[in-house]
């Protein structure tokens, strides 16, 4: 799924009948520091979010599992709001398995260098 | 959904005979400023959408959710035309935020420094 | 859909057997001034393209959606051959409507500048 | 499809029970020119595909309509080895038309300019 | 498959009732190096990945294959734990083929330079 924050809403009269009365609300992407990216989604809300919020957004045909997009030519839906994130960076984790006996699960038998 | 501009028309005569009748638009996509991006896509138009109308696009199977695409290899159609678009920058949203008790959602634990 | 041309054609024999019969076509994707972009998606020709020729192509579960694909491993199709392509710049469409009474759709309420 | 280069294989015990039993294959994406890109994918073999050969995959839900792969959590296939690839450059193709009497499909009529 | 690593995981209590009990994971998607790339996925995990741990995910309507993720809106799925990797560049492959009888499956017969 794709982590963004909430930041708009859009109006559309003029639309396909099975969208009516669904929420369209802007989401911007953003990184895991929280920072904004450069793409955004324009996703039916099924979980009441509020803008500022940070979401979870499943696109493609996953968008159409929930009650309210089932059937619908709709590609984006947000399906969770994020209260919490853990996460460590790569370089950390490395360095903190490396000690380890069992090398997390890179038995990487390269053929040839690069 | 994709954000767009209807810009154009596409004629094709020769084609699965199951896109007899359906309008094919050209939609450049915008960003929030509306301003022109480098991609475009060609949608099937289902709501009477004219060139210079803001619209939404629905991709991949999604497209095939309404009455004029169903089961037919379309995998982009135009589902609304936008009205009203209201947003803000993370960055506002953030300092709006800031302010307020309840931190929006950004209890963060981030186990260590990326 | 996306717009393309098509340049080559690949053969294969050792395939899964569903791909039988099917023409493999080499499309490269173009501009809207038809100028090649990097990008290109080998499709399976359901409408008698030939080398050269501008075209249509249905990407994902929508490239299943026609008789000669059907249930095939199969994500790309050729659909329509172009034969005209009429479009206009976001620039002056917006210039040309500007001037029009009721603005395109363009009540844009920025809550905040970016 | 794309058209990429096997490169290597994959070994994982733990994991979801329908794919016991299938090969996953690294396939690098290459261009017309054959030479490697920067993206690579793994894929469910179905072909017998050897490392360095040329295949063709199909990704998404296209990639489970194969008699390994249905209904299984896979979202690439190797579906055909290529054993020859034809193409000419845009350019030529156009140059080799234009002397002909009936412009390949391009009556392009822009109605302004970029 | 996207080839990744898990390094973190992602709470959220008001979500769609069918996420109830579903894990969140943070996997960030890595080279054949196993650098880490810029782009990250939030995925389910259903092999009872750990952090650190190298996966595959499957994406789109495959992500929904799995007896967790079956008709729910999750479009990312982590469905294997990646025990070893083997993996050789395009340019020794070549070179390993090039002296042997049966050129690989590059008949290449470019009809013109590019």
């Amino acid at each position: 799924m794709l982590l963004g924050r909430v930041i708009g809403t859009v109006w559309a009269t003029q639309k396909d009948e099975k969208l009516e009365g669904l929420r369209l609300l802007i989401v911007r992407a953003v990184d895991l520091e929280l920072k904004p990216l450069s793409n955004f989604v324009i996703a039916v809300d099924t979980v009441s979010a509020g803008v500022g919020e940070l979401v979870l957004v499943a696109q493609g045909s996953s968008a159409r599992q929930t009650q309210e997009t089932h059937n619908k030519p709709v590609d984006a839906v947000i399906m969770a709001i994020v209260e919490n994130l853990n996460y460590d960076t790569i370089e950390n984790l490395m360095r903190e398995y490396q000690g380890r006996e069992q090398d997390v699960s890179e038995r990487i038998n390269r053929v040839a260098e690069t």
